[in-house]
């Protein structure tokens, strides 16, 4: 079996950690290159200790020049925050290099769009119709003929595979949804700001970025797509004390309010039979973010309220594994032809 | 200055420990009882090593006796469960006891909602008129002149608190509010089973009680009093990774999409300017379950989505103190003609 | 290449639960049958969320019977309680079976020793010379012939291997060493006590079970044993509010004060160079249990205070893959004639 | 009753936020100014949310100017980096104020072991001698009659309290003494780190600093001062995932080994009496962080380990109100001549 070379641009956040871990494990990815201004020279597994004397660990961290990304690797995953992966990119794929972009520069069909959420000018807009949106029970297709992926934001991976069997069967009115979206706090990134300290999250619990959280475009850009028309929904996000994990709690009112909650099972259950990635929990079990943490699992409950007509859809993923690295890995799979689960077999570690 | 004798019934549960703190530190309400059939025999301090060495810490526990209660107390706390308490208090009553009842056995003014909702029937009934509802901002005039008080839940506290000065003053639709409401580990209880231990919780969280928690009736009964008709809601809990604090997000829409979030807040201020324990923060800063902990305040913020005309209300408390323990002696403190903040003035512990 | 079939008995504990992840990525041992009297009748995957749609979510748990064990299995893996494995593991040795005994009943050489640590009478006395200790850097050769393996406890595992190489290299003082340890929260088991409820260990730390915890007499057999004479050392334990891992402050003196540290770490890299699993760390860099979270690691670092001649090991293990499951995986390996790190290869999941 | 007006010098750490809490329900020491660089100009309630409407909200922070705390104070407290109180204090105390100093300046008898230890000059040294250590169990004459205390370090304040009975009665050796120590990372003060970020220490244990925390000279000054000659210790640090307390188990060997439990415990319990801060736990009863937390207790129990003739004290404090900010305000009070528990006698927070 060939050996794909890969680079691995931003290693000092979780994604890029997370990244190295399950490269670590991977038969046929191997990690060739990591890229770091601020740690270039150490060896990787000096860096990431948790790495010592496993595949990866002796890479030698260096400065980004496109061309030696070009010289040595095959693909290459940028974990640099949004901004800078327009700049790397182009040369990238000019070179030949394939691209797994994890920050939201290539997510938003419409450059408008993600300049109006992100505060600054697009400069390589010409890639938005490219780009593949990284979600493979979704875009498989696209994704394994893409030069570049654009890997989904965590929250909008929990909610848009939290809605897409009720919107895809039309189960669901689509002007009054609302996310309320939970996190761990690997999600916030790993800057360090005395917000993030430990003594400051811990036994605390709080909102954050109301009502203008920067995935919500994405999210409705996608949910739109699904649904045929455009969608406008109400997205917010609160901080739980744990490492890792989201839990999406969506708020839906059914078209038909006769509809059974065996009836919403049994379409969930037939949208995703062939994807065993997706796990919709039997009727009575609620999802838990322990039960898919360090996996690529979506675990996914419905709730009817009969007293309000609303259906509930309770939508869970690893934030880090399934909403960053292991979802990028999975991508990379399908663009260079690998089973899409390759090196992605793991159970939780509940 | 008089000295009130307290009593405290049911003491293995954490409502009961965080009483016994408070009243460690009040000035005119003792501890003189405490029961408790599995502790009988102890003293209370060697039971909670917390307490030694404080006031209270002598007390011996006992075995529960209504008479006992009437020769030693001028108010029993009732920290039991529903079902429990409805027994205990009408001897407590004849026999002129003052009784501050934890438990939802006189919350609901219908003895069919309770019956409805806790599954068994109320053979108190007749107290159900005259019981307060014990929060002290809405009914201080009542609870000042009760023999009985119902001491409200921890989340019927926090999803009143917050809704109540846009109901009073009619700013939003009534018929569509979700109640997404997120607590600490404490609000559980202190059984010993597997789903509560550490390794089950901790790094986790998830939703529960979908969709019929016990607390909803006793919220949509106060939200409809409030509104002066009747309200059904949506109201759906999780359980967070932390001992203490409550956060509700609450989702309204505006009556009228037009009013301002300056207007709102002035509207919210005002309605809570004589209560120094409701604190609305400034635009901008968002509430914190840390900064109200062992307190009792209850925080709250606004938010304007100008994108989906709604108003998102998050209302932040203490379930253990504001939430059970602290209120109840706030009531404590109106029903004997003390200031209401008698031994409740600290500092929330941030 | 040959696959194993491996029976599992005892699955409501943290130790089987860890085994089921692991077995879930094991490519020659398979999972066949799962026991447990209390949850008899359920699918492995239905009592375990996290496992359903992997290797192992089909097995349809059973109560213990050998002889159904002896049909269906090669080798089967106990993860009961201590006094309880005695009783299950003659009649499988008897069958056929291979066994690998998570409890410390085959841990001791001696009878008298286990009855007078673990208070009742060892029935099985005659397997304790056959059982292989199982710690594979150690015991490799004797792991491989061997029809039962008395898998180590976790403690043991970090206690024995921090010190195996200053005592095999006649480094330090045998009769003043203090073991310091602390762990994680599943090495308390997933009994229902309130002890262990979240609420009780959260925001806690405490010491537990000194000065007589059950792991010091087969900490204190294996050290004498490296020792070549009898060694008894002070061993004392504390609870950590986390969910996994042990670390061990082991303090010793050395035989020579003026061993420098350079030279205690070139004995210590010497001895380890050909077992990967055990990393010592470089100069300066102290050991996290984090880094090796879900792995086989064993970090040790070595501190020297030459203000009172101490030599101060510190090693961390993860209690439940290295100080449980996946040490009884690798020695089952080793039993079946697989390569030691077969389906173990995983990176920690930092 | 007077009241005293207090400045707080350094508003940004977890002591001055704690001091910030305690001064909010103190009945005589009035905080009428907060000073920090960075944060002059706002409201304290404004950079503190849980202390608004509470006394203290509505100071504006300042700019520390000797002569403003002169003119406005009668005391100031220094919460401010050890380097930076030696410089403030001389002028504070020329013009008259009084200074509780939360830093290591003023601790250390001699200069040459200050500048051994935090490795810059000293250039306050004539006030060395006149300083008080400010434990008040211990030197509370000296405070009362001082202008200046040297508010104790955390560590030294859990491992004094722990070993003063025993070496003020002789009962162990002196020069085998090893005080493994654990503390919450509120201990590791709030700078914005990348290793104190919340990711990095949940779930995470590790000891750090070692072998030479900068509390040891503290420790060994007041040790050999108890004891009556130089005694040398090893004394090693670990942080745990919680965010207040301090746990240090203390291993010491018997002067005389047929000394009983009951004994030793006699001898505790007597030296205590007049303390009640100081609880000796009965037999059998070991200490745990939570107990304590947010007050001003030191809990202790005494384990005999008749195996290794070893006495190993557990002394558990709050290192921020015990270790910090609560023992600085019993200073204050001393030094006030208010009652010493003024202000200070709340229940811990279980």
């Amino acid at each position: 079996m060939k050996t794909i070379r890969a680079g691995l641009v931003g290693i000092t956040g979780y994604a890029g950690m997370e990244l190295a871990r399950l490269l670590a494990g991977h038969p046929s990815i191997r990690l060739v290159m990591a890229c770091s201004r601020a740690e270039a020279g150490k060896r990787l597994g000096e860096y990431y200790p948790f790495l010592e004397n496993l595949p990866g660990a002796d890479v030698v961290i260096s400065v980004f020049a496109p061309e030696d990304v070009a010289k040595q690797c095959d693909l290459a995953f940028l974990a640099v925050p949004a901004g800078t992966a327009m700049d790397m990119t182009p040369p990238l794929l000019a070179a030949g290099v394939k691209v797994v972009d994890f920050s939201a520069d290539f997510r938003l069909r419409k450059a408008e769009t993600y300049e109006n959420w992100y505060s600054h000018a697009h400069n390589a807009a010409e890639f938005l119709d490219e780009a593949a949106y990284g979600i493979p029970e979704i875009y498989a297709e696209k994704i394994a003929r893409a030069r570049l992926v654009a890997n989904p934001g965590c929250y909008p991976t929990s909610a848009i595979l939290g809605l897409y069997a009720a919107l895809q069967n039309d189960l669901v009115v689509t002007d009054d949804i609302v996310i309320d979206a939970k996190s761990g706090v690997t999600g916030a990134g790993r800057k360090a700001v005395v917000p993030m300290l430990y003594c400051e999250v811990s036994d605390n619990f709080r909102a954050y970025g109301l009502p203008r959280h920067r995935h919500t475009p994405e999210i409705e850009q996608e949910i739109s797509r699904i649904a045929g028309h455009d969608v406008r929904l109400s997205f917010n996000t609160h901080l739980v004390p744990m490492n890792r994990g989201i839990l999406s709690t969506i708020y839906t009112k059914l078209k038909n309010p006769h509809t059974s909650l065996e009836r919403v099972r049994e379409i969930f259950c037939s949208t995703w039979k062939d994807h065993p990635w997706v796990r919709v929990l039997p009727s009575g079990v609620l999802p838990e973010t322990r039960h898919v943490r360090g996996s690529m699992f979506c675990d996914m409950a419905l709730v009817l309220d009969p007293r309000t007509d609303r259906l509930i859809i309770l939508s869970v993923i690893d934030n880090l594994c399934r909403g960053a690295a292991g979802q990028a890995l999975a991508n990379a799979n399908l663009m260079c032809g690998f089973a899409l689960k390759t090196g992605l077999g793991m159970a939780p570690l509940a």
